[in-house]
């Protein structure tokens, strides 16, 4: 009788996947076991080397199989501009946009009270020892616009500034192409707020 | 045989209506002339009024029963600040946002020179005169982050500052409660170059 339980390990485990529930679950395994047993070795491989190798960036704190990663060790990015985004996804979005050559420091996720994640849990700490680098001119907070985006930017600005560090946020407004009529009242009064000179 | 003349002069009448097409049209008519003889009444007494009563502000150009609309004609307002919209509907969500309590110049329309909108065609130089009033300390571009939005905004800044004045452009970047994850790559970048002080 050990077949069903580890089939029924498997179907658990995979519902840790994002987006994954009971049924899904259930069906990808049954996928994996009937008609792509190589692909489900090739999965099992992957996730054990890619556990064992990646760990996080010591300067800024993505993943990387390297003690410190190629952004952060490159010569050619401008060290005095440090972005910090919430996600590894988060600074992939920004490195597609080619507006941004400095350097990156990765939360690994936000200030989230309601679920148990505080200053500590995010370990703020290490941001803040990495922004005492003397390079260091300004820092960019490019955390979410949600709430807790938000209150992240804001809680890590008042902390930097206590250090003497110059801040700043990206901006709020319209999206490019956005009109008028079909943006919200409260992206349109940042717009006005946060108006530039031309 | 001059009512079935009349029926197709209606239904093509009908479709200068915004996303009204032959079918929708032919709808309407057939609604109208079998179901809702009043309130096709009522619709042809109410054009008829609004285009006798209907025109445009003498200051800001939207439209009003006054020779100057209510709200310039307000001593409430901040009549430093002129902010130029593309049209009245823009003027509307502006409105909604509680965020800025100055005046307004309505475009009606924006430059199009494909379809044939000029500086000429949009009476630009009504635009020019209103913002050389002496109480005008800055005009503000809010038209939208369309191409045809910022080459107009664009040109009207050259105009006015060529006159002295000080023009700004309500802010691009994310929209409220915007995660960069879903956003385009052109917003983020823009959203990074104009990052404001913390």
């Amino acid at each position: 009788m050990s077949a069903p339980g580890s089939l029924e390990k498997l179907i658990e485990a995979l519902r840790c996947l994002p987006g994954v529930g009971p049924k899904s679950a259930q069906r990808m395994a049954y996928h994996l076991l009937q008609r792509e047993r190589p692909g489900a070795e090739r999965l099992a491989d992957a996730l054990g080397e890619a556990l064992q190798r990646i760990h996080h960036c010591q300067r800024c704190n993505t993943f990387t199989e390297e003690e410190i990663c190629d952004r952060c060790a490159s010569s050619k990015r401008d060290s005095s501009l440090l972005c910090v985004v919430e996600m590894p996804v988060d600074l992939n979005m920004m490195e597609q946009t080619h507006a941004f050559n400095g350097l990156y420091y990765v939360l690994m996720g936000r200030l989230s009270p309601l679920d148990g994640i505080g200053p500590k849990e995010l370990k703020l700490d290490r941001l803040l020892e990495r922004a005492a680098d003397q390079q260091v001119r300004e820092v960019i907070m490019a955390t979410n616009f949600t709430n807790e985006g938000e209150a992240t930017a804001h809680y890590l600005s008042e902390l930097l500034h206590a250090r003497g560090l110059k801040v700043s946020r990206i901006a709020r407004g319209l999206p490019v192409g956005g009109e008028l009529e079909f943006t919200d009242a409260g992206t349109i009064a940042q717009a006005m707020y946060e108006r530039r000179d031309y």
